[in-house]
């Protein structure tokens, strides 16, 4: 095993561009591999994971702080979610043949013939509240290599060792599955990101990460002599609404329900519900149940020293803002202060922190307390109305998700719907938004600011944001690739003349 | 019938901002229509538009100086266009169920229910060089409707009296179908299209014309605080490959072909083939072929005085290159200078030109040599090896088409096809890239500059631009949309726990 030493230096410019260079050989021959051999690449990196999990799950427990069932629970979606996406590759080239027809209605349609092809290299910002399913091997690398681009990976600062040693796993795993050398490297430091990021060598952009780096980001790549897409996923508030008749019908249900959501991981996940809105008459009894079940959680460190000062900070504002009170001051509780425990990179334990307003002061000043405070602390909004409530969820522009706990026979539950619908990428009924199934339904993204594009970063349709169409027209039978042959020899599903024709095994 | 004083006066700041307004409010009425309503507003359009050809076509060959069966030809397709795209609105949703699954590799998994919701209003900047295909009821705009999206429609200045005749009737066809108020406006002027595009009622951006053009909107619509997605289709010079085997075998026959899909239009379409390679030897013999058919070529008027200019200055620029020869100098047939003949909207008759180059020489000036002259001019290239024209096909970037004519059993050929496939969108082998099928597996669009995004502006795929993934998570059935009920009551081809099924009636 190699030996890492402790930080990881930063990528210097002639490694950079020695990467870079390899990427682009890589994407030449990645694109010419078969999706059975993009398949194997895939699930030869989730093996090799599986096989590694004891080695780098304390490694990423000393980084991340994160407890050890969680990050083991990770790595299994992980490995999982490389298999999935692996075994996505044929399908994912959404196969379009249209035979040539001489009585088509706008004259003679020639033999065309469409697949998706890899974009080339793709540079993915890892995030820090996953190292590993949003990390190194996670789902935008699962989904850049299932399209066939190579990967160059900007590792987070947040977990540098754990970012190498995973790294060179996936680099050996592709090298063992016959990989073209080059399809994947790992860079770090803050430059090496944004050099990358501006070279024409780079193809496409992914990011996950706060909405102030991901428009820095999202910027540079749009003022590129060739913009290249860049998809980047920023987070949001995750706003719950309660309505009258789920409250009368399970409000202590709902109340734990939203305090587990909202602290699981001491609430840095990207889907945390940072909002709840209830009945104003019910918010006594909301509070009597939620207060002592988010005293009970235990005080734990945060990710990284820069995620604990941003929150300690984004919860000074908010408790400050005097449309709010203070119902339970973390900061009383655990401490924010202090210097770090580990090195300096992390701050002392955080207790969580409730907050509560009312829709009224939400509305009068939405950009302050719509923010999202990523870490343990929420905000209980009341409402007094039907039309307040409706109100305030119209006032909202982009959400990875939004929630609404009603009963279907209800008017006010079944308006929310519709509405929130118009916000989210992803609207929940009765359930909570943490916990993102890896699934061929499932969209993780959603309007600005919550993410960029109109593509998800988890569950299948990721891949297509790393392709682009090419139609072959006329082209002879020996020289089409396999994916659009007559006979479907990769037994894909396929649309032909019109019809779906689903893959022949099926 | 609507007198239209001419010129057409440009939309006022208080008028676009009602435009804007009203489409706001069309969006969210839209998006509640169902897939078989949309299908009905386009098919309405498509009706009305067929009852007013008559009217309509002479106005479009006034304007454009386009011939009468050539805009016939453009008008059946345009119709064509909005009917199967309407056809599409339930398809285009792309239904992705995934049941409850207790048993789901990372855990339990919820009931998931993804589809395509509309992203909102849509601006598109129409083209000038297709006055139907392109402009007003063009294909952007028939992919936004079938979506569900409003769309404001900047007129394009070389045909305003007839945008706003065929803008008049399309809001007529709307509102006969019953489509909200506000789904379709027009607008003109180049103020009311930038101020458009960086209003946040706007979602998403089309346009089709010229990389300086397209360019300029791109980076405005990326600066704005809330950045959309801007699909510019800006043109390309779509090179044509011909091989040794395909000379020897039918120099005449593919001499005749390039100049009729070069000349098609005067030139004037975005998939002319404006390069030819061919092999040296071979040279003379194409040119002898060439010359009397681009001779015999009369000339016509190009589509406005800015086309006329452009192109005479593009085509000096080229004929002055030290590495061109000047094979058939249009300037001296029918003379480019002069003042227009049409109100000084249009310049005088402009008669084909015909250069020569050397792959060489376009390889050591490729900016210069590869840049776009967008009319009736073309290069023909000489090269002397296959290795030196491989080269020089490995130097393109970003174009619309590619064509080879070649021989399948000739290693150059089929080096040739996957080369080129690297930097097209679409690939011809043994045909010509100008009429543009309006289908399902067709591909308009490629790598920039030739376009921006990953998509295509023609063909059914098209309406993808203009939505975004929404996913209903455990949302009861009768909240559900009929998209995804679970018995299908709209008989959609669905993708099922994984398996894809088929369109019931199918």
């Amino acid at each position: 095993m190699t030996t890492i030493s402790l930080p990881v230096p930063d990528t210097t410019r002639e490694v950079l561009d020695a990467l870079l260079t390899r990427a682009s050989s890589a994407a030449l021959a990645l694109a010419d591999t078969t999706p059975a051999q993009r398949r194997g690449f895939l699930h030869t990196i989730a093996d090799a994971l599986d096989n590694a999990a004891d080695e780098l799950i304390p490694v990423a427990r000393r980084e991340t702080h994160l407890p050890e069932a969680r990050l083991r629970g990770e790595m299994a979606r992980t490995t999982f979610q490389l298999r999935l996406l692996g075994d996505e590759a044929g399908r994912a080239v959404e196969a379009i043949i249209d035979s040539a027809d001489p009585h088509w209605p706008t004259g003679s349609r020639p033999d065309l013939r469409r697949l998706l092809v890899p974009l080339g290299p793709v540079l993915v910002f890892a995030a820090g509240n996953f190292p590993f399913a949003f990390s190194v091997a996670g789902g935008d690398t699962a989904a850049a290599l299932a399209a066939g681009a190579p990967v160059v990976l900007k590792a987070h600062s947040g977990h540098p060792e754990l970012s190498a040693r995973t790294g060179e796993i996936v680099e050996a795993a592709l090298r063992e599955a016959g990989a073209p050398d080059g399809s994947f490297a790992t860079v770090f430091g803050t430059d090496a990101g944004r050099d990358a990021l501006q070279d024409q060598r780079i193809s496409a952009g992914a990011f996950t990460g706060s909405p102030y780096a991901g428009r820095l980001l999202a910027d540079l790549t749009a003022s590129r002599p060739v913009p290249i897409p860049f998809y980047a996923e920023m987070g949001s508030v995750n706003p719950v609404f309660v309505t009258p008749a789920a409250a009368g019908a399970r409000l202590d249900d709902i109340a734990d329900g939203y305090v587990a959501s909202s602290l699981i991981g001491a609430g840095q996940f990207c889907t945390k519900p940072g909002l709840v809105f209830v009945p104003e008459h019910t918010a006594d009894d909301f509070l009597a149940r939620a207060v002592p079940a988010v005293r009970a959680t235990a005080p734990v460190p945060l990710l990284n020293r820069a995620i604990s000062d941003g929150h300690a900070r984004a919860r000074r504002e908010l408790a400050a803002h005097p449309g709010v009170s203070v119902v339970l001051d973390g900061a009383d509780e655990g401490g924010v202060a202090g210097a770090g425990g580990h090195g300096g990179q992390v701050g002392a334990d955080v207790a969580p922190s409730l907050l509560l307003t009312t829709s009224m002061a939400l509305s009068a000043d939405r950009d302050a307390l719509t923010t999202e405070c990523f870490g343990p602390t929420s905000l209980v909004v009341t409402y007094t109305s039907a039309d307040e409530l409706l109100d305030a969820a119209r006032g909202f522009s982009g959400e990875l998700t939004a929630t609404v706990h009603g009963d279907e026979d209800e008017q006010l539950s079944r308006d929310l719907v519709g509405t929130v619908a118009r916000f989210a990428g992803r609207v929940l009924w009765n359930q909570w938004p943490t916990g993102v199934a890896v699934s061929h339904a499932m969209q993780h993204g959603g309007p600005y600011p919550a993410a960029t594009g109109q593509f998800t970063s988890v569950g299948t349709t990721s891949i297509r944001r790393f392709q682009r169409p090419v139609t072959l027209q006329n082209v002879p039978a020996a020289l089409l690739p396999d994916e659009l042959k007559e006979d479907n020899p990769l037994r894909l599903p396929r649309r032909v003349d019109g019809l779906d024709v689903p893959a022949p095994d099926h």
